[in-house]
Order: structure tokens, then sequence, then C-alpha cells
């Protein structure tokens, strides 16, 4: 079976390179963006205003390969790539929870986001603490690095 | 540009119908399902085991067309549907946090979901509340109506 999607838009962003990113929109190193949808869609971003984050789903386009076990950024032990956030997954779609600063026309005005530049986007989901936010969350095996999330910054391994 | 994925296995759950769904896996009519990866994705599974909660992307297959606005089940006004969990969407790319209950081989145990039997799976990331929990959200037009959440089901609108 195969699932095709459309962009819907792209992410405009200060970073250019998969190296030195921010790992998560989380992360000092984090810098504002733009998500532009195409004219066409702009009608689906009525109401958005109003909610402070938006949660993005997008392709990772520059990824080139699969690995199933990784060793991540904040880590030194081999993972499955299912418990980490690494872009080298079967289906490279990122997820990116973001603060909405404003919404003008086409375009969503972001606080802090950890996306390359020119990032085909996918979609476009308002983040409802009562459907995502889970209480009393555990993390596994990042438990104990949670505190590295963020200062930790990309390098060269995914590219 | 268009943009393939291959799902990476399926969900089965008691829901067989779109009609009579919890809307959100936080609601009471949500029960307990399994995510099942294909054998040849087990790999990736390791180390999931610890989270407490899963974000699982999967395709909306049943969603048959794309409206750029429309009416949530927990309201009576036209939102846009990128202000919207509606499956209705551009790219139909569902979204849902689940709490991991066991692993199993190739099958994660989920404590409560609200997907459709024999959804596609396009991804499974595990839950980080640094990354994923942003503080002081504000959920725009359904912050009036955050307390229907757990107690909505859906109807056919989206069939």
């Amino acid at each position: 079976m195969r699932v095709t999607y459309h962009p819907i838009g792209s992410i405009h962003s200060p970073f250019k390179d998969l190296k030195d990113m921010p790992i998560q929109p989380t992360g000092q190193a984090s810098a504002p963006g733009i998500a532009e949808v195409l004219p066409e869609f702009a009608e689906g971003l009525k109401d958005l205003e109003g909610f402070s984050h938006v949660i993005l789903l997008y392709h990772l386009h520059a990824v080139r390969r699969v690995d199933l076990t990784v060793t991540p950024f904040i880590d030194s032990e081999v993972r499955g790539v299912f418990a980490t956030r690494a872009p080298t997954r079967p289906n490279p779609i990122g997820l990116s929870i973001v603060e909405l600063v404003r919404v003008e026309g086409n375009r969503l005005y972001l606080g802090n986001v950890d996306i390359l530049d020119g990032t085909p986007l996918l979609d476009i989901k308002p983040y409802v603490p009562e459907f995502d936010q889970p209480e009393a969350a555990r993390a596994g095996w990042l438990e104990a690095r949670r505190g590295q999330v963020r200062s930790v910054k990309s390098d060269e391994r995914f590219s």
C-alpha cells in the first residue's frame, strides 16, 4: 500500500543546513520562523488565531536514508528509531509543537522553530491541552537526559 | 510535489465504524487497542518500553473528501479545518497521543485509542514532555468547550 500526500505549503526558517540546528523547538538555538500555506488553503487557517501553539507535520525532505536503530544527539547508546525523534525514520514525517505568534493571510508567524528552511508542510493542527497533554508522562531512556534537550545542537549524523 | 509513504503497520481497535467513536484518546469512550508494525520494523521499537505515552501518526484511510471549513463535533460554528482536528484535511494524517501499556515483539499495547480498526500506521514517536508540552497553552475557540472533549462522540458528518 502507498499513501500519497501533496504539501500544503512550506516552512521558512534561518536554518539552511542540517548541521548546528536546534534539535527541538524548545532548544535554546530555536528561532522564529514562518509556515506559509498555498493561497488555495488560506481559508483553512480561519480561527487559528487564539491558539497559543500549533502542531506542525512536515516532510523531512533532506533525509536520505532509513536507520531502524540510531544514536540520538543526547545519548551515547543505540536506540530503536521509534523510541527517538531522529529523522531517519521509515516514513520521514517531522512533528514540532511551536508557538503561534500571529496569523497574516496565508502565513503563520511562529515563535520558535527547529525546522530546515524550505521544508514541505503537510498539516497544521491546533494544540489542545485536553487532547495532547497527558498527565505524569514518563520519558523512558530520555528521563535521565531531559535537562540536556535545551542546549544540545544537531551535527552531521543524519545528513 | 508529491510525497509518498508506505505504512509501517496498522492499528487494531474495537471501532469498526466512523460513527460513535471517541473524538480523542482522552474521551470517555476510548478503548484499549494495538499498534502492530510489520515484522521488518520491529527492531525500531527497541527502548520504547519505559515511555508512558507515544505519538501515533496514521493515515485517515476512511475519509473521502477535503473540507477547508468544518463544523467540529464540539462546536456549532464553522471553523477553518486547520483550527480543528477534523479528519477532512488536505492531507488526512491523524495524530493521537496514547498511553503505552507494554511492548511485545512487533506489537504495542495501548491504553486508550480513538482510531478506526485497520487504520494504516505511518509513524510512532516517543512522547517527551520537554518537547511536546508547552506551558500555559491557550486553546483558541476551544477554550470555552474544553470540558466537553471527554464526553462527546463522533457522528456521521466526516464519513
